[in-house]
């Protein structure tokens, strides 16, 4: 065994899908085994527009747990990545102890070296905490050879993260037991189930850092009144409802229950005190365009959700993105000489009547928003078969390192 | 009775106060006589800063019941207007027929002219119908002798009228009869109980015109579970505690449940569907301003409310006014050339320490805020005794008509 070299063996790549809730998560139960107060449902997002990729690789010769996120060296002692690598380790020596006595096993006394990189900016807002989670527990799992449920340990690492650990519509069951066992991830539709569901993201330029989520729930659960409420009596029949819309591909009563529930989750933010605002200016632009579209066709076509920040999601079907591009482009004219404004899926001109412009009469807010990408919803976690895509290389160290400033 | 000359016998001038809610009403259980889901709780201004002035002239001689506001002719038949005029006529006919015979029942076949004015711009976003209904009730009844309880007359021209009715700390009791006699305004403490208490109200330059509150609570009322939650919930226990607070003149507890109170007021907006938002980017500010002061200071010295609008009422003690309004200068500063800045009771210069300043540590946002008015609590409506102020002339018409455009 000490003979043991360092090899591709012991070394995983995987990558996992960032997810956008539309009934929202706010609120801990436990703030240890991060036990939601309510219950929440997501859609995956795919992967081809944005994904987290992990490298962890197990070796005799490591001195340390050490980890690099988007090619900087972080601190490993974090208690949330603390909490998944022991509670993936328990697994991995719990099925060795069960009988299953095979070579994995050896790995459990080796240290590890974990490289992580997002393809999307941090600064587009996602909680990139989900993804990562996710792709760190799928990843450690198949280095130690650990299978089941693990959407329990991924919400150890954010709570959110339980729900990219499957692909499609999944819901986060809050569960009641005080150790957590039954808090988890479950998939309500695989990503095929709504091939014309798109998800449009809107970057909104926002001047500052706003309110963690950690924080600001922690904060929420404590004083609004409001919160509880909602998450005791309004979610769970909402719960019922969305699964109930999402089944039957209803576009209307999914995304207005989508709207009503961001709402709702914004609004105990404003209930907590002192209050926290996620939405700015752009924001609520972007929510009177969408009312003010739908009144004009007299159906639900868009529906917004906004998470701990000003960015919007957009879901809608296919039929009507370019339409709703153009809007956007109409209302919060890019610069010209930026980036590039749409990413993601192709999006086709389009033109918007007179009519519908004269219907929505708003002003428009240049640079409002900085650019789209344009999504749908997609499968969960994966293994990178490619060896040559491994971010660590053969020393142990990630293959690309960040400059430092 | 036909020889009746048109005299100032038949002429009532009175002023009426504007009141700033801490517990606030947002929305009505019926509709027609303006009855609301719960109790509400304010502070009647000083008129020495805010007041409306109204008179009613009745004589044989008028041909119909006119109504100039603020200088123009305005219709007469608005079903709120009506019911005050109505309501009012019918006490009296009930009281003369109860026996008080006296030469003023004469005047209920007459019809009247009403003339009303504010002594503050429109523009400042202040509800003027409270102060507006209040004076109109309470000079109607001056004139047709009816005297008792009319707040529940002023009620059914606005809901927070009828604690216009009183100086000082005023309760609006919801009741609970289908009738609405016992949904009444009720004096907690006279203006004389809290000397020092002051209120600036900070009129924020809005772009646009929010969503009118009549509108506003029938849609919250019809779409906000959070709002039902909160009128029987939470308004019950908050009201207990405020008038508590009111009557031992503890500033901290009366702060904060000012402030949770507003901040819940307009979360119920967000949760209204669509949402309606009346906070702008300039009132979060100020929000953020006030808590960044207290906690700087370790106490609530200052506590911020809002209406259906974006403009700030502040409540504090006088002790503490200077430097607010110093501080407001600093992060709002005015146009230089504009119109005078600070309106009201009489601000002192005052230092900011720069480590007040630090702790605070906001970009300053010029011209955010038009204009500051300073005053405290006052009493209730008045009538004007000397004769030579009636807004009506001997010829029963308005003595200063605005020019048309």
């Amino acid at each position: 065994m000490s003979d043991e070299k360092f090899n591709v063996k012991s070394q995983v790549t995987c990558t996992a899908p960032v997810n956008i809730a539309v009934i929202k998560y706010w609120g801990k139960r436990n703030e240890g085994l991060i036990l939601p107060i309510n219950s929440s449902l997501s859609v995956t997002l795919h992967q081809d527009q944005l994904k987290t990729t992990t490298t962890v690789a197990s070796s005799l010769h490591f001195k340390e747990d050490r980890i690099w996120l988007n090619g900087k060296e972080d601190n490993i002692n974090h208690p949330r990545l603390q909490s998944c690598l022991r509670e993936i380790r328990r697994l991995a020596r719990k099925r060795s102890s069960d009988g299953d006595n095979n070579s994995e096993k050896l790995n459990l006394s080796h240290k590890v070296h974990i490289c992580s990189i997002n393809n999307f900016p941090t600064a587009a807002g996602l909680a990139s905490s989900a993804a990562g989670y996710a792709c760190l527990v799928y990843t450690l799992a198949r280095l130690y050879g650990v299978e089941g449920e693990l959407s329990e340990v991924a919400r150890q690492g954010s709570g959110s993260a339980c729900r990219s650990m499957y692909g499609g519509f999944v819901q986060w069951i809050m569960g009641d037991k005080p150790d957590g066992k039954d808090s988890i991830a479950e998939q309500i539709q695989p990503e095929t189930h709504w091939p014309e569901l798109r998800v449009l993201i809107l970057v909104v330029s926002a001047e500052r850092k706003p309110v963690g989520s950690t924080a600001g729930m922690q904060t929420s659960v404590q004083t609004s009144p409001l919160l509880k409420y909602r998450a005791e009596s309004v979610v769970p029949e909402r719960m019922k409802e969305i699964i109930a819309a999402i089944r039957r591909r209803d576009f209307e009563t999914f995304g207005e229950l989508t709207m009503k529930d961001s709402n709702q989750f914004h609004a105990t933010c404003l209930d907590t005190y002192p209050p926290i605002f996620y939405l700015n200016d752009v924001s609520k632009r972007i929510i009177s365009l969408v009312h003010r579209y739908n009144t004009y066709y007299g159906r639900t076509r868009l529906a917004y959700t906004f998470d701990a920040g000003p960015n919007a999601v957009v879901y809608t079907l296919e039929e009507h993105v370019d339409e709703f591009v153009e809007l956007i482009k109409q209302y919060f004219p890019p610069e010209t000489n930026g980036e590039q404004f749409l990413k993601g899926l192709a999006v086709s001109p389009a033109s918007v009547t007179e009519e519908l412009k004269s219907a929505i009469g708003m002003e428009s807010c240049p640079r409002g928003i900085s650019y789209i990408i344009n999504t749908k919803a997609g499968p969960g976690p994966r293994v990178v078969e490619d060896t040559s895509l491994h971010l660590l290389g053969s020393d142990g160290l990630p293959k690309h390192l960040k400059q430092s400033a």
